[in-house]
């Protein structure tokens, strides 16, 4: 069963959801109007994420780290879409051999990152699974489209766009940040502040640079062309390379196309840096959503990078 | 682990979740404002259930009976508010060892039964757990308040009130209705339709007729006294007795608190039958919030009967 197989069938057979529905299955989020008037945006961006032990996490990861990652991968798809968060659900499917204290430092974990983020967990639900069977977390999160810019979607990326990366990529399982990244909402809404119409499209990388950039050039139909001299990779991870990190995943860092003026800040809040890798080619016949050059000038198709993990 | 304790210890620290949460934790659904002001009613309800396997099915369950129950039991959740469904999100972590075919007709007939239901699938996740481990599935439905009675909670009955319930209760797991059950939300909107303001208190019937009534006794500092003879059980179920039956669970039948004016109709739409089966009565000193009173006129706490299990 390939997870990415799965998520596209149900994303094609997903039309007519009726007027309440802005964004349906295959962004970052789904949006949903407030009455079902279909001149009215989206007034509520939602997402729901899964964190399954021997996955997301080992049998030996604290508990407050895996309540923070349970939060922070759905708050990630939030940072995508440049939206506020505003509240969140959770479900646990607990091993039935988990400890009263264990479970308490898991939701109280998960309560207070939840808060901490501005999505203070207003529901839930808590079931056990037999003692063995892996932990699954869900976290559902909503939040509010940027005020001015609205929700920024994977499907509308533009020819001559220039292509920007935050931070650094690579090697997020081995050096454990796939446990303690922040998610970046905060930077959303500042590029979505500063670039407004100009800032394009979005997605947060989650399944590695390559098969997430070819998300957006996919929904968009275009070409990221994305020049490996120019990703920013962590340092442990450098020596590994470009095409290498590319199919790491779980970085969640944010990649977006904008306007190709000059007018992307270098810095975002927090010191959050960023970069530009690339550009967004037009589309050839046939062609992959993205291409990524290496130091040689070798085109390799990217949408075979990345792992198939949603 | 006892997922009850759990739940009640994170509804207890989940005080000021801020102005946009109207319904916290606690109640059958959550309920959001559209706007940070204390003074507006919530817009939207919002509710998220798990299904897993082995434990709310069996492993030769038909695909297409477990995608209903898994809609079917959050839809439960709208009714027992008077909602009205609007959309939902699903999650599944499902066995590696599921077929292409066999995930499709899964995630087919769970996008099919929400959009019958009014809830159409906008969003969600998939992920897979190793062959062998129990599938687990969450449903997420949205819904709105009654436009108005508004939101029809828990912790709203009054002394004085009479206690109703829809269809009959008992056997569910033995006589697989648990998989076939129709939610109430178009019963439950009829209800507030016709009593309004007269419908004071109201839940589905998951966890059995004991432990959730008296979960409209405690959210409501009051006790629900109900009266064995008057019972509706179903045949197949009868021979155990009213104690038996309220410890069944996953009824999904809707329990009711309303004026005792003689308002209250005998049937709803789709031939459901409502049976007044008790009243409210104020709460002793530290005593339970629902007696069963049997034929030999002895009382039996009600709180003890039912499983754990939300």
């Amino acid at each position: 069963m390939k997870e990415s197989r799965l998520l596209k069938l149900i994303a094609e057979r997903s039309a007519n959801l009726g007027p309440l529905v802005a964004i349906g299955p295959g962004d970052d989020c789904a949006g949903l109007r407030i009455a079902p008037n279909p001149s009215f945006p989206p007034a509520l961006l939602i997402t729901v994420d899964q964190l399954i032990q021997d996955r997301h996490f080992d049998r030996v990861t604290p508990l407050d780290l895996v309540a923070r990652k349970a939060v922070s991968r759905s708050m990630s798809d939030i940072a995508a879409m440049a939206a506020s968060p505003a509240w969140s659900l959770a479900t646990g499917a607990l091993p039935e051999s988990m400890s009263d204290a264990d479970a308490d430092t898991l939701f109280t974990a998960m309560q207070s990152v939840a808060r901490a983020f501005g999505c203070p967990l207003v529901g839930g639900d808590i079931a056990t699974v037999p003692a063995g069977a892996p932990m699954v977390l869900t976290v559902t999160v909503a939040g509010t489209p940027h005020p001015t810019r609205g929700a920024v979607l994977r499907s509308t990326a533009q020819v001559g766009d220039a292509l920007y990366v935050t931070g650094r990529i690579g090697g997020s399982f081995a050096s454990g940040r796939h446990l303690t990244f922040e998610p970046l909402h905060v930077q959303a809404i500042a590029l979505a502040d500063t670039l407004s119409a100009g800032l394009h499209a979005m997605i947060d990388l989650s399944d590695g640079l390559g098969r997430d950039a070819a998300r957006i050039g996919d929904a968009s139909g275009v070409c990221l062309r994305i020049l490996a001299p120019d990703v920013p990779l962590h340092a442990d991870a450098s020596p590994r390379g470009v095409l290498a990190c590319a199919a790491d995943g779980e970085d969640y860092q944010l990649l977006f196309t904008a306007a190709d003026d000059g007018d992307c800040p270098a810095e975002l809040p927090g010191g959050v840096r960023v970069t530009k890798i690339g550009r967004v080619e037009a589309r050839t016949e046939g062609g992959p959503g993205c291409v990524i050059v290496d130091e040689a000038g070798h085109e390799h198709d990217a949408t075979q990078l990345g792992w198939d993990h949603q």
